[in-house]
């Protein structure tokens, strides 16, 4: 395994056990019943455990929105013609897509990533161009992408999180943009679940029940053709992954490493962290799932990773919407650890019975 | 039925179809596939047809907090002294309780009220002092007010959502605080619901199984000795209610004939929409569901109300927390549509398929 994939691995320690502890003590200080804010008690605790300090902090949001194009689009998985992805980034770039409505209104950055979309992009000044080629190849046919391209995918995210981080990172959210790929992350998952195909595709951005039935042919016939190996996750992103998918992980692993909690969107980020925790099985613990996708599968993905979203709102956009939301719920999470006032400080009487 | 009561619940109309026919169809031309965002599109059209335009404006968001106590604790029903009540008021006009802080992140105004507290509360600017009598009277052994009592607390929720409308308000959460407010609450559901005393009472702050058969004893008592009518709003809050109940069944009533939407939070909020509801059954289509608290019974009450609610985190704190992150989604919902790029702005292609 390569330099920066090693060494970034190597980074990711386990949660904070004694910042946990202390989160978890003033939790039951603040001026509620113990336990009376449910999952948001919880998040907070994680997130000490995660940054390693007993108040977690996140001023600085933001959300990396990676996009791709797919070869297996050839095979008719979808509706929507391949020009669409290099379409939306445009539109990301110009602030009028769902996740930029969303981002601005939990006050998050967007970090949009070409990491191999097929149409030219034209440069922008918030585009970050880290092409690995211009999509992948058909994965009913063959793999993706060569295994130095799975790894370059992976190291494209690992280093643009390390630049992020300079300039202030607390959370970060995962986004995806990428026509088709709905297909190769049914792949992964039907690989890294040990389910069937049919269990884990659905029907991505709205296809019939004949044509649900032609995708599930084609995620059994790139498992058929490629044979990856789940216990080898970079083997599993090259023959049957997808760029942004890669660049996602790699989000992951470098967000781990620097203690920074990762906020999960949907189906495809899920595909990413079924990648990212085979590489390191402590990253799940920095993983926050931010919803479940209204995509058939992603619940055998987060049960697998051992996730509980956050949200249920039916919503299958992609693009970090979720994860902005999920964003959101984590900053309510830690500003009602840090700005509540304790029972001492306000003069409220605590229980006078059934003391837990 | 009185003056103020009566002319608001003939102010309550229908919602405004055109501005939801105008509204779908506008979400149906954005850059997303249909339907992708789920239920925050079924959101930003139900808020177009409460407010009767095709983009909905949230601007100004309150959250009316209205506090009360209740006899009943006599009975040994929770675990918190009664002086909780006026505590946590201060708390509030302090800004140190669970709600300030989360309001503050949605950016949303505190309406403190004192609707029966027992404990003296000291004057403060924020604080709005419209007790209607110290506490309600013990609902195990008669009524909790009398029929004028039940009508000054709605009308009371009527007169201050009339008067914040005239400062702006576009969408208002409700909340409460009130110790022993639980078991008011379960009584009020069982009436309404029909459903026994056992499968609506719940835990409250945090009781044992042993006080839990306690709790339902005394339910079933208030019941017994009361007799409320479920044809009869006014009697079921007289018999067994409370005055941060009528309160907040006020609050619904004037912000459905003022066409603002209502966001209602856990339990409490649920028993006050159970009476505002019978009141004015068209009341139902303004309400939105924050969460489902973790309080027993919660799930029973929105199934009867016919609404489904946005979040289910295990929160069970009131106050209004539940619905401040309710006004959150709410906005997000009401921004995707308003600012999201169409296909044809966005210059970005339809699917080519299976157009719906």
């Amino acid at each position: 395994m390569s330099g920066l994939l090693s060494s970034t691995i190597k980074m990711i320690k386990p949660l904070d056990k004694k910042a946990m502890a202390e989160a978890r003590a003033r939790q039951d200080m603040l001026t509620k019943p113990q336990g009376s804010l449910g999952r948001l008690e919880e998040l907070s605790i994680q997130l000490a455990g995660i940054q390693g300090r007993p108040i977690p902090q996140l001023t600085h949001k933001a959300i990396i929105t990676m996009a791709g194009d797919h070869g297996v689009v050839v095979e008719g998985v979808g509706n929507w013609p391949q020009e669409v992805t290099a379409q939306m980034v445009n539109n990301f770039l110009r602030g009028g897509a769902g996740i930029n409505v969303i981002a601005r209104q939990v006050g998050a950055r967007i970090i949009v990533v070409d990491m191999g979309v097929a149409g030219k992009l034209e440069s922008h000044p918030r585009l970050l161009s880290r092409k690995v080629a211009p999509g992948t190849k058909n994965i009913a046919s063959g793999p993706a992408m060569t295994r130095e391209q799975a790894i370059k995918a992976i190291e494209t995210g690992i280093e643009i999180v390390n630049n992020e981080v300079a300039k202030g990172l607390d959370i970060v959210g995962t986004g995806d943009m990428g026509i088709g790929n709905t297909t190769p992350s049914s792949a992964i998952c039907a690989v890294m679940t040990g389910r069937p195909a049919a269990e884990v595709t659905g029907r991505g951005t709205g296809i019939t029940d004949e044509q649900l039935i032609h995708k599930i042919e084609v995620v059994n016939k790139a498992l058929a053709v490629n044979r990856p190996d789940p216990k080898q996750p970079l083997e599993v992103l090259a023959k049957v992954g997808g760029f942004e998918i890669g660049g996602l992980a790699g989000v992951m692993l470098a967000a781990s490493a620097h203690r920074i909690p990762v906020v999960i969107d949907g189906f495809i980020s899920g595909a990413a962290a079924l990648i990212a925790t085979a590489l390191s099985p402590r990253l799940k613990d920095y993983l926050i799932a931010a919803h479940l996708s209204a995509e058939a599968g992603h619940r055998i993905m987060l049960k697998h990773l051992g996730l509980n979203p956050l949200l249920d709102l039916g919503m299958r956009l992609g693009e970090g919407t979720g994860a902005a939301l999920g964003i959101f719920l984590s900053e309510t999470s830690a500003r009602v650890l840090a700005e509540m006032s304790t029972f001492a400080e306000a003069g409220v009487s605590e229980r006078v019975f059934g003391k837990e």
